[in-house]
Formats: C-alpha cells, sequence, structure tokens
C-alpha cells in the first residue's frame, strides 16, 4: 500500500465539488466504411465483458485518503458508460455532454476514472461516414495529462486491421515498479513524510527567493502575475472548447520566425487572449503569466505525475506581435535553466507548491492576495501516427484539464498526425463564451504568418 | 443539522460498491403530437437552467455520515444528465441503460440524488409519437419508495395542457418539520443516541422471542426462511425487469377469491416465483418468505423514511394455486396484527433491524447462517389518474429498488391508473435472466383466472 506522492496527496485533498481534479481526454472516431449498425455496440460489449482486470493504475483505490490500495472488486458498471447523443448530433452537442461530464466530480469510493463512449454523432459531410467518441476521465493523483494520453494510445493500433480486445484499463503499464521504488517497503510510513516534508523547505525558500529576484527582465517570479478575469472564484460548471489546427503551419512559423514550435503555441494563444481580454474590457496593463507544465519523466511510464514547469511571459500587454513572441521565447528559455540546481524530488515538490492556491498559501506561508500566474497552458504529446480502434479511424483527440479555484481557463494541446489538437477548459459560470477563443487562435495563426511573410 | 435516524444510518453505513442503497424510478413518456423536434431539449434546458434551489430533502448532504447538513452549493451539474439511446434503442436497450446506471453508487460528495432524461426511444407502434423516459435516482437514507413515487408525482400534472417548469429537485416538500420535531433541537447529540439505541433492546428481545414463537402455522418467524438461489452474496450487476399488467384484471380476481388486491399480487409473484426456481431445479422445500413493507406515514409528506413491514409466506411448496392463495392472505393478516404491541419508533427500528443481515447480525446478535427473508417484495402508491409532464404523457412508471447482500432479488410494484406496474430488480451475476420472471407472472394471472371462473 504505497503512501500517496506529495503531489498525489495534494490534488485528492484539494477536490471539492466546484474544483473537480480529474483530467480527460476526447477521443473522435470516424465508423470503418462499410461498418455495421452495432459496430459501437461490439466495442462497448467488449469492454463491458472484458474478463482481463483493471491493470496499475485503474485498479488504485484511495484508502482514508493517505494510501492507495489495489482494489481487488472490479466492477465494470461503476466506470464504463454507453450513450448516444440527442439530436441533433454535432460536435458541440457533443461537447455539451463532455462538458458537463467534465463538471461531475468521480466518486471515492472508486478506483477514480471513468470510460464513456458517445455513438450517433453526425458525419463531417453528407455521405461521409458517421462518428462516435471515446471521453475518458481520470483523476490527476492517478496520472497527469500526458499520461493519460500515453494509456488511451496504448490501446489503440497504427494499424487499420489489427483487432484490438482489451479495454484501457486492462493494459499493462510499467508504473507500479517505479512508485514501489520511490516508496521503499522497509521504510515506515513517519519516515516517509519525514523526507517527503523535508524536500519542501528548500522549496518553499526557492519560492520565497522568487520575490526579490527580480534583476532580470525576463525573469518572472511566482508571484507576479497581474489580477485577471482569467483568475476568479470558479463553480463546478465547466465548459470544453476543441478545434484541431494545421501543424505544418505552425512548424513553419516557427522556423521562420526561428524559435520552437512551443513557442509559436504560446504567441497564437497569447494573442488570443489578449484578444479575448479586450473584447472583455479586461486586459491587464501587465503581461498575463503562463504556467507551462514540462514532463520530467525519463523513461516510458504512462502513470503518475512527474511534472515541473516554467513559467512563461505570455508579453500580452504589447500590442506588436513581433515583440510579443521574442519576449515569449526568452522567458520559456530563462524559465527551463532555472530547474538545474534542484534535485527532482525537489522540482516535483515545487511543482506542487507552486500548482495551486492553496498549496502556495498552506505551506509557503507567502501573501493569498498575490497569483503565481494567470492560466496554464499544456502541450502533451499525442501521436503523429494515424491511430485506428478495430478499424475505425481516430480524427481527433481533445484533451480536457482540471480548473484550480482562481484558475478559470485551461488550455491544453496535443498534436496528431498533421494537427495541433486545442482543448480549452472553462469555467463557463464565470467566463462565459469560452469557444470564442477557437476562433481568436485562427485569426492570430493568420497574424503571424503575414508577419513572417514579410 | 438533524442526525440520522437509525433507519438512515443504517441505510448509508451499509453502502458498499456492492449493495448501493439507492431507490430509482423509471418514468416513460410519450411525446405530444405535433411537438418539436427539441421538445425534450427544451424540457432539459429548463432543468439545467432553473433558478429554484433544491427544496428538503434533495438539499440533504452527508457530513461524516453522522448529520445531515442543507448544502448551500447546489451544482446542478452533479445531478443531471440528458442523452439518447445508443440504437436499436427500444426498451430492451432503455433498460440496459438504467440497469447499468442502477448498478452505480451515488457519490457521496454531493446531496445524493441524479436525475437522467433519456430521449430517442422507438414508438410503441409505427406511427405513434416517440418516447422518451425519466430515470430518477435517489439514496434510501433520504427517501423510501413510497416517497420517492410521491416526490415524483408531484411534479407531473393531471393535466395535459398545464406547464410544470420546476424540477422535480425544487418542489416544496413537508418532512423538514417532522424531521425536526423527531430530533428536538434542546436535546444533545448523546441524549438522541441513547434513546435511539434504548428502543432497539425491546425490538432484539421481540426478534428473540420469534425464534421460539412458532405455535401458530401461520405466524413466520423472522430466522425461518429456507435457504435459496435467490439469497446468495450479490454483485455490482443489477438487472431492472418491467412490465405492466392489467389492474381491473388483477382487482376482479381479488374480489372472485374474497382476498385483497395485494394477496393476489403476491400469490402471483409466489406461482412466478416457483416456477422461475422449478426452472433452475432450485425450488425450496420449505415455503419462501417474503418481505412486504407497509407504509407508516400517516400525513402526505413525501420524505423520509418510515416503513414497517409483514414476513408473507408465499406457500411456494404448495403446487395448488388455490391452497397457495389461502396462505398467502392468512400470513398477511397475521402479521399486520402483530404490530399493535409496539410503539411507532420500536416499529421503525423493528424494520431497520429486519431489513438486512447486516443488521440482524450486528444488532440482534442473531445466527448468520438464518435468514429472515427471500425477498422483498414492495408494494408502493403510484397515481390512479393520468400525469403529463408539458404535454407529454407518462405512459408508464415502474420502480428500482435496492439490493442486499443475501437478497439477490426484489420485486416492487406501483398502480397508475389501470395497471399495475412491475419493476423487478435482481443481481444479472447471480441471477441471471431474471426478466423471464415477467412471462411467468403473465401466465400465473391466466392460472390465478381459470381457478377463479371454476
Amino acid at each position: 500500500m504505497p503512501l500517496l506522492s506529495p503531489v498525489d496527496f495534494l490534488f485528492t485533498t484539494l477536490e471539492t465539488r466546484t474544483q473537480p481534479m480529474h483530467v480527460g481526454g476526447l477521443f473522435l472516431f470516424e465508423l470503418p466504411n462499410n461498418a455495421n449498425e452495432d459496430f459501437v455496440s461490439i466495442l462497448s460489449k467488449q469492454m463491458l465483458t472484458a474478463k482481463m482486470p483493471p491493470s496499475f493504475p485503474f485498479n488504485q483505490v484511495l484508502d482514508r485518503l493517505i494510501n492507495w490500495q489495489t482494489d481487488e472488486d472490479f466492477e465494470v458498471y461503476q466506470h464504463f458508460r454507453h450513450i448516444a447523443l440527442p439530436q441533433p448530433a454535432r460536435i458541440r452537442e457533443l461537447l455539451h455532454y463532455v462538458s458537463l461530464e467534465h463538471s461531475r466530480l468521480l466518486n471515492k469510493s472508486n478506483p477514480m476514472w471513468e470510460c464513456h463512449i458517445i455513438e450517433g454523432i453526425e458525419p463531417v459531410s453528407e455521405g461521409s461516414p458517421a462518428r462516435f467518441a471515446l471521453y475518458f476521465k481520470i483523476h490527476h493523483s492517478l496520472v497527469d495529462g500526458i499520461a493519460a494520453m500515453r494509456l488511451v494510445k496504448k490501446s489503440l493500433s497504427e494499424s487499420a486491421t489489427e483487432t484490438m480486445n482489451l479495454p484501457v484499463w486492462s493494459l499493462i503499464t510499467r508504473h507500479r515498479s517505479r512508485l514501489d521504488a520511490m516508496f521503499p517497503k522497509n521504510k515506515s510510513w513517519t519516515q516517509i513524510v519525514k523526507e517527503q516534508l523535508a524536500t519542501i523547505k528548500p522549496v518553499a525558500r526557492e519560492l520565497s527567493k522568487s520575490v526579490t529576484e527580480i534583476n532580470n527582465p525576463n525573469f518572472i517570479h511566482t508571484l507576479q502575475a497581474p489580477r485577471c478575469i482569467l483568475n476568479q472564484r470558479i463553480t463546478a460548471s465547466r465548459r470544453l472548447s476543441t478545434q484541431s489546427y494545421e501543424l505544418p503551419r505552425l512548424k513553419a512559423l516557427a522556423k521562420r520566425l526561428s524559435v520552437s514550435t512551443n513557442d509559436i503555441v504560446l504567441a497564437v494563444c497569447a494573442g488570443a487572449l489578449r484578444n479575448y481580454l479586450l473584447q472583455n474590457n479586461a486586459l491587464p496593463k501587465k503581461p498575463l503569466i503562463a504556467f507551462v507544465p514540462i514532463s520530467l519523466r525519463t523513461d516510458d511510464s504512462a502513470s503518475g505525475n512527474q511534472v515541473s514547469f516554467v513559467l512563461a511571459n505570455l508579453a500580452t500587454h504589447l500590442d506588436d506581435p513581433r515583440q510579443r513572441i521574442k519576449t515569449i521565447s526568452a522567458s520559456m528559455r530563462n524559465g527551463k535553466e532555472r530547474f538545474g540546481a534542484m534535485t527532482q524530488a525537489q522540482v516535483i515538490n515545487y511543482s506542487a507548491i507552486a500548482y495551486s492556491w492553496a498549496g502556495i498559501n498552506l505551506l509557503a506561508g507567502l501573501y493569498p492576495k498575490f497569483q503565481a500566474f494567470n492560466l496554464i497552458i499544456s502541450n502533451v504529446p499525442g501521436s503523429d501516427k494515424p491511430l485506428y480502434w478495430n478499424g475505425a479511424k481516430l480524427q481527433a483527440l481533445y484533451p480536457a484539464s482540471v480548473l484550480l479555484n482562481g484558475q478559470a481557463m485551461n488550455i491544453t494541446l496535443a498534436t496528431y498526425v498533421d494537427k495541433m489538437e486545442f482543448g480549452i477548459t472553462a469555467c463557463d459560470d464565470v467566463l462565459p463564451h469560452s469557444q470564442v477563443l477557437l476562433k481568436l487562435i485562427a485569426e492570430e495563426i493568420n497574424v503571424l504568418e503575414s508577419i513572417a511573410c514579410n
């Protein structure tokens, strides 16, 4: 029974009804040509009747909020649902359903994940095959977004003809041994807690140091983010907005402007956010700060949380897109250099602390009226090869993320073949019509292209 | 913050993943003639956007499993879902969906209820209007089956033209004052617990007395039920089977055979169960014992648990249907007479104790290898007038009930206009094909009719 790591513990204890701590993935498939009417029903039945027990981490259940326990009583009914969309069944209605599901708390009495198959989605155009979707939802204490994407990817095939019979939750993952190694059996409960707490001290020192270290103009310390409408107290209401953009266009832009693709993505988000805030008469005078997670994982283990982050200056106060992208790129380079001085355990706890308001206030004793960042913009790896589920082609995949009190919007992206897939998760009650950002992102890509060509 | 009553407490603490303690109701509607395509979507939107906060008991949330607390943070997203059925969308697929939902635990972090709107169900026959359903699920600690039916009934109209704008969870109920009276504010926590425990002693005495009092052959004591395949350890898998039978036929039978309609219902179930067990080579030599709940409610309050019960001898060992119905009727009369000697509080606790194995073993210290009864057969009042939801006619209503370890089948009935609506809840893993009982019930009605005519 391994203890929860500090990050997992934080993810678990921070959870409230208005702040569910699960991540999600929406996977959109096209029915194979000449598929039978019951194609999706057969997939669904496969998942309902699979005999293989869930693998790690899908078999982990909370025990008194302190320990993970291997669950011996798997009941697929607690986790799986197969529905159709009410009419008209467009992508809009799909997102409405997924948004509501993403608003719901996972049940802590079960291993904390759910899998929904949603059928009957209209074709892209008349004559095309009908579509169906898989929405997968898993608690952030079990996996981070990167791992979640990896897990689902493992359950799909790169071949259009291969048959995959095992549900995603029964695939073998390699995380257990890693986690066991992190919490060796010959250490006592109190010893482990003591060690974990010890790593927090230097982290808190580092955070405090940030307050004074402001000589470098590109250096963003953790208390510098301006107040903004993105940073309100949230309700449980979630809206997921998704769109696919052409990856080759973004890559070409990066090359022409001599920055990384990730910098381009941040610049596109920055421009769109600037216009969104301008439209709402809510653009802060100081630049927005984005929390950009970076994976610390060195192996390909699919579960658990091993993330660190960089705080990126989005330069939303600058009108000139050229200046904006320069500032963003410089701030990213600077941020990445800062983690060399810390051990991996310290970096993990640093993330845990800085991840949320609650963390900062609780552990570092800093001021609740300052905030570390305005939103999280996260880029998780998808797949560069087309994926299939028993012959049904994966059209698109969209990540859905966690919102925290004071963090009412999250932008998570994934690459899939030649697309950059955007999933914007927002608290619909405090940031209505967040889907407008998708249009603004498309416009910003055009703006950057016109600059790069000059 | 009222304390949980002993019954509520038992319902809450007995809950495990394989033994969820919620009741449900499935309400099947026909679209009004000339209804717009978005009729159900509009209903759904009404419920999602209603401004009225939930009324008692829908606003009660558990606090440390001991107290009820009024919940101030209602989030409709946590409770409401609108879906369509996968194709083909027949009643069979509706029951499949509802069965899976009925298998899932409610989330104890929220007030414990859920409301599902399910659209796109095929018409009864070609040319008839399409159908939709409402599945309502609420924890047994908040209401019993009778109250649940009353609550939903209140949210519907007897008029085909009346518009009902309030969701079922926002209707005013009168239960709060009753519950407050039950737990007066000037009593301390420990006082209340002491008093509640005091009523349990005479109840346990009564239970123990039952073991020796066997002079009256119609008297069924609580430890007399035979072992039977209905009484196995259950899993979380539930199957709900439903059917409507003609109420006038059952009433005519009752009159001709000089018994109550309730006796006829029990006789019909008894005959069907006998044949079901014969088909499975599993008919016990001794008669099955049914636990038949009786409402103790004297007002029309819609919430809370005020049930007592009679243990009915189903005479399944008798081949002659005439003899069976005589024995059943006599055993029901006898059972009803036994509660005169007890106070209402004692009767309520008697129910609580006898309701479940866990209760018996825990509180009365009796033998775990004996069982009190083989199954629950419960008759909850429905409505004798047709009901409408914004013009959509309620075609049928079916109750879905709780199963307990050792109680793998439950039969609950409700009357609706001229129909007797049967809802059979069974653990599908240990009692597969329980839906066959519906056919056997229809056959048994024919058998009794042929007897009554001779």
